[in-house]
């Protein structure tokens, strides 16, 4: 490393970075009990020829990469738990081009969803992609992100038509097209979108753009159990009616973003977030429908935001869930879960979840982007009780395994980063070692965020070992 | 080879053959000018552990494995270049589950599209994927199928949530989830989607499926120009209409389907063949919107194929265009192109196309899934007349150069296969490194499917090294 930096300094002068707080600034730690841990150096490129400079360069070293975006990732995949380079892209935010005929546009990684939807909203188009945070669109990619709009417009994998990638040996490597289809050899797009950093590093995305809906209604709907809500959610995508967005808050979360968020009018009770995008006739077409299935289930009437403002407000409560979990209980952390599973088992495995959060004792509200199968627990527990958090990463352990069982998966959208690596595993056995052959293949000297995704060899063993 | 085949007759009996007229039929062709090759025998597995079986024997004594479902592939994929094992799927045709709640199905390799969609009707469900072919799942999953249905309902990257599939080296991988999305790993699912058999065997797959629509609706639509046509396309392709299918034939393809197909009171002129899925109100509203938008652009009404009965007349003209094609010239063979291209650019690549075609003097119908900037011409040709096959040929690879040039891809859907190696090169160039490391790990003896989407590495490196 010591020998690297004068090679790094020359290049890129005060572009590279080893003050302390840039450091911790880097040192990424993710949600649940964080692991934190400090870079060597941060070095911030301007292009795909500076990346694939610090790339040769560390190759050659064997010093780790870890791509940096906005650091708002949830799994700690900015972590540099075996030091080297931070590698922040954020400087990298230019937009390249964009297609209104097209409906497309080529951004650096940097660029961050926020900023291009501010970018294109003039040409009539939008980008619907929405985890909640304003993150870049590099890191969006490369952790296969999704969030509330995934229902209507899909994650990251379909959104994502091509990518500029630099490989750990510092070769600049397009893939994809900008053609809506294409079957053209081995999906290298689909493999480094959800590559979480340990294939390459990500530098430029082309990305489809959706045209803004002439008319956007939002409204919520509120139910006597999780299970009637669910039935209404069933009925929704069975009907194939595109709703933009479905969101379930459980009674114990409803009564967080009412208290946080001073919702009006409404109970701590199951509840859906609806929104609907189309023309006129065909979002009054949906609502109907909608409306209808929400009362066969004893659902509440549906109250309207219908101003954009009250729209805003509705979805700033639902993306602050976090900041109002940890307002239950003052000094807490939370462990975030992310168990995602076929729409049949939604209902049943979430029953069986809250279940499992009533014997644990503990605080665990629950939301979910429930038109996907995807749900999360934030479950809340005092960093200084030693018996409290083992019990919350026990409680959280159980409810990734059970999605598991559902036929789903662990995690829908935060990715495996550090935490759920073992859970990789249980998922998805002799599938793990394709992608260790992979990632191989690709960074045969294993510079390329490290200790990410796989459990080291021998700990794996150790796992698949044990009875 | 002599070797493997006592082992094979003792595991397989009858379920291998050496007969000429099988070894006939498995030596897959493909179109244009095709590559035929026999293997050296058939083997005809039931179930996962018997394909992992077969390629345990390959594997150790190095002799290659030609995954085959139904041969109606076009781009010789089946064809067993280097000898070796013809596996035939087509007795792995079970439907193993099907859920309508969670909208999804998990079928063996041999099942083909319509025996699934027989399958599931009653349930009211379809798999709406189709390439016009009665192809077998695993076969449209392999080689990255899609067809008329693509501009709705996507291509068999976004239909397929998993697979089975057994590595060259006998293992049995599950890849993917029941649940709609996952950010667990990487994305082996999607690797081995168009993976054309080259990275292992695709024994199952788990799919989508989705509800019937309540009201379908077909019409045909005529244009004094590809231009105008093109211009009602790409309207409503911005105003996010949700057409099931948008198919344009230009005024030769026309001529030749109104002769084959007794088409009646139609022009040979350019012409858009549409679709409407939804409820009978948003059908209404999608014709309405549509139909305006090609009266915009001097378009004639629509005719309208009202009842079932006419709607599949339409569609089968559509999917015979082949056979109408051949019969423009009796005794000639056909060579399909594949572009794709992003949708502002479809209009100047496809007329740069009819100006080349004119000036080749060859006859060469051009049909199109232009809602996705697909569109293929048929290129006739003598095949006793070497001048003239070679410059049906070079008009071939006009067509896919230009599509790259335009930011697009040599083939949309067909995939590579033979013909179109040195295309890949073109297209993908560092990017076909990366696909070749992961070919290596995945199957370092390559066996599977070899000459299939690489040149030999020598000719790959002359072909690179060429001015």
């Amino acid at each position: 490393m010591q020998a690297l930096l004068p090679a790094l300094r020359e290049r890129f002068g005060e572009r590279v970075s080893i003050a302390g707080a840039v450091l911790d600034h880097h040192a990424g730690g993710g949600e649940g009990v964080p692991i934190s841990s400090r870079p060597d150096a941060v070095v911030f490129p301007l292009d795909n020829d500076e990346v694939a400079f610090v790339a040769r360069c560390c190759n050659d070293a064997g010093i780790p990469i870890v791509p940096y975006g906005t650091g708002t990732g949830l799994e700690a995949h900015v972590a540099a738990v075996h030091g080297g380079i931070s590698l922040d892209l954020s400087r990298m935010d230019r937009i390249l081009t964009v297609s209104g005929d097209s409906l497309d546009c080529r951004v650096q990684a940097g660029v961050t969803r926020l900023q291009l939807n501010a970018a294109v909203r003039d040409q009539g188009l939008f980008f619907p992609i929405d985890p909640g945070a304003n993150a870049s669109l590099g890191g969006m990619a490369s952790t296969r992100a999704s969030g509330t709009a995934a229902v209507r417009y899909g994650t990251m994998r379909d959104a994502v038509l091509g990518l500029t990638v630099v490989t750990a040996d510092g070769r600049i490597v397009r893939t994809g097209t900008r053609a809506r289809k294409t079957a053209a050899g081995l999906d290298l797009t689909r493999l480094f979108v959800g590559g979480e950093g340990v294939l390459g590093i990500v530098t430029e995305v082309q990305l489809r753009l959706w045209g803004l809906p002439e008319t956007v209604q939002a409204a919520v709907c509120q139910f006597a159990s999780v299970e009637a809500a669910m039935q209404a959610v069933i009925g929704t995508l069975q009907m194939g009616i595109p709703v933009a967005r479905i969101e379930l808050l459980d009674a114990v979360q409803m009564g967080a973003c009412i208290a946080y968020s001073k919702l009006e009018g409404m109970q701590p009770q199951p509840t859906l977030f609806v929104e609907f995008h189309g023309t006129p006739a065909s979002v009054r077409e949906q609502i109907e429908m909608v409306e209808q299935l929400a009362g066969d289930a004893g659902g509440s009437g549906f109250a309207w935001a219908e101003r954009p403002e009250d729209r805003s407000r509705l979805w700033k409560a639902r993306h602050d869930v976090t900041y109002a979990n940890l307002a239950l209980r003052p000094g807490c952390r939370m462990i975030g879960t992310d168990a995602c599973v076929p729409i049949a088992e939604l209902a049943e495995c979430i029953a069986q979840t809250l279940d499992d959060v009533a014997r644990s004792g503990l605080v665990a509200p629950l939301v979910g982007h429930v038109g996907d199968g995807n749900f999360h627990l934030g479950i809340l527990f005092d960093p200084a009780n030693g018996e409290e958090r083992e019990r919350a990463e026990a409680l959280a352990e159980r409810v990734s395994l059970r999605a598991i069982d559902f036929g789903g998966t662990c995690t829908g959208e935060h990715g495996i980063g550090l935490h759920r690596r073992h859970q990789l595993v249980a998922e998805h056995g002799e599938g793990v070692e394709l992608m260790r052959a992979i990632k191989q293949a690709l960074d045969p000297k294993g510079i390329m965020n490290p200790g990410k995704m796989f459990l080291p060899v021998e700990s794996s063993n150790q796992k698949e070992a044990a009875p």
